[in-house]
């Protein structure tokens, strides 16, 4: 048997951990490293932090320096999990790839970098090439519901007239960041002040998805617009994390639309709130394709997004080993797939 | 801008003939030949068969014999859409690639050959890279509903304990051939009979869907158990083409068990009968994994048979002129799409 794939996690938040956590978990894979900024975990084992048994395997030290791990080939893969955004991403995954280590990023506009960032985008590809490694961002959403799913089920239609998709999510598991980005427990004002200041940032990711979708179809996208609304509650909701009173703000309900000739053919709906069961909403993943034949897709409750990004993650592993060199999008990849026996049996 | 993709179609029934008309609705492809044995179409132009106006388009005379097409690369891609079996489709398939055509089969079977023809599969293989084309065999199901939908849901996964999926449908819009297929009409004696020597044939595809999702998240399959039990009518029941009594069969409910490590981890039904809402059943199509996390997913109704092989067949032709030399199934190409663009734009 070859040896086992190598990975480096950089980023040990909820993200990160849980990837270590699902990894040590599967067979032909192993972390040799660890980096994070938080001071609680800087200089202990990984397996520690983890409260897990580290049986007879080396103990991983987290560092705070990336140069102990930035090392040619220290690793097959580098998976990054300290950003949301390309700009900020940019120079980790880049010095990721000049030391041949292929790189998987959570970082949400990095599912489809060519939206918002083509430059950047065309740059990575550039220096994955030159080192004869592969990059590609991913997660649940965007990298899966909103996007991969979506055209996947156009793959059984002959014509596409319209897209709509739709997230229907319980924000009740998350803490106190979660909260203060999608603006739970604010009053109206607080919101909107929120929205335009830029502290409700809400979601990251639809122009991502609306240009995966689009461009994996052939149709060119002229303009994309995005709102941030209010949810606001009817009854007073109270969470492990926080306290809403009935007439302030629950969650945030963010649109997407997309046009195309002059047209509306993508929007998609990502509403957020704590406890959405108090006032009788379902939470879900919907996607309704118009078109020849017309498909309605619902998966109740929606898939889980911490697990189901932290599960793509490390699913798409053998899929980027695979893969020629450069830039890759979950486009370019086959099908994402649970991995339930040694990793390296997927690596042709 | 390059050539048009060239396409060849050999055998013209409904998938055939569907597939050229849907065709000739995209950019980017052009029908360069067809084959039939069909009298009644030999020897007409592909646009009167098609009852379509050929606008200044070259006609495209409907011939019995292949040799007129099988003439080195006189295609890019040949569509074949006359077997449901491997065997069956072995030789003509060959033949194609030994004339360094690329080949998409509608053959259930091919959607996964190594499943029951595991000799055949690597003979395939191995044509298809001396002579440096691909080979796929795709369609609704086997190629997409209970087998490439499921993988992909499992990649939100960490791990997969049971599969259940489920395509209930109706087959009401289907003719006299697909009735004979299924049963309908017979009485519970006649079905029984049937299923024994072979004329109530049933769906062909469960030990394709169950080793290509087994295979693809890394479980060994050892033993794949079907059945075919007859659908009794409590009520009379009439389409275009054909009538059931109360107490006669409407039609057939197939059952595939995959068993993994001893244990029944994957099951798939698909039980087809004619209007079905007669008796309040609700056509759809169902995915209920197991794992952590379960996902429960549900298409109504049910992603139409006939458009979407057709379509996934089409849609698959730049994934397959992209793809490396050998025989290729699902699980190793990028996401099927719908193609509303220029379809050379999806080349490499």
């Amino acid at each position: 048997m070859t040896e086992n794939i190598k990975v480096i996690i950089w980023g040990f938040g909820a993200m990160g951990s849980g990837m270590a956590d699902m990894l040590l978990k599967k067979q032909g894979v192993e972390i040799v490293g660890v980096c994070d900024r938080n001071e609680a975990r800087i200089g202990k084992d990984m397996y520690e932090v983890l409260e897990m048994d580290r049986g007879d395997r080396e103990p991983v030290i987290i560092t705070s320096d990336i140069n102990d791990l930035a090392k040619e080939n220290f690793a097959d893969v580098a998976l990054l999990a300290t950003d949301s955004f390309t700009k900020g991403a940019f120079d980790k995954i880049k010095l990721m790839l000049e030391n041949k280590m292929n790189v998987i990023s959570t970082a949400e506009e990095m599912a489809y970098p060519q939206a918002q960032e083509p430059e950047l985008a065309k740059e990575l590809d550039k220096i994955a090439k030159e080192n004869s490694v592969t990059v590609l961002g991913t997660g649940i959403n965007p990298g899966f519901v909103l996007d991969y799913l979506v055209l996947a089920l156009t793959g059984t239609c002959e014509t596409v007239d319209h897209i709509s998709a739709s997230r229907v999510n319980d924000l009740s598991p998350f803490g106190h960041a979660v909260m203060e980005e999608q603006g739970v427990g604010l009053s109206k004002e607080d919101f909107e002040e929120g929205v335009k200041n830029g502290k409700v940032a809400g979601h990251v990711g639809f122009p991502e998805s609306i240009h995966m979708v689009a461009d994996g179809i052939g149709w060119n996208v002229e303009k994309i617009d995005e709102t941030r609304e209010p949810i606001m509650s009817n009854t007073d909701r109270k969470t492990k994390y926080t306290e809403v009173k009935a007439g302030n703000v629950a969650g945030c309900k963010q649109c997407g639309y997309g046009y195309i000739d002059g047209n509306l053919k993508i929007d998609m709906e990502h509403p957020q709130q704590i406890l959405p069961e108090t006032e009788g909403i379902d939470t879900g993943d919907y996607i309704n394709i118009k078109g020849t034949p017309n498909i309605n897709m619902s998966i109740k409750p929606e898939i889980p997004g911490g697990i189901g990004t932290i599960a793509m993650c490390i699913n798409m592993i053998p899929h980027v080993l695979n893969a020629g060199a450069g830039l890759k999008t979950m486009i370019d990849l086959p099908v994402p797939r649970a991995i339930m026996g040694d990793m390296r049996d997927m690596l042709d």
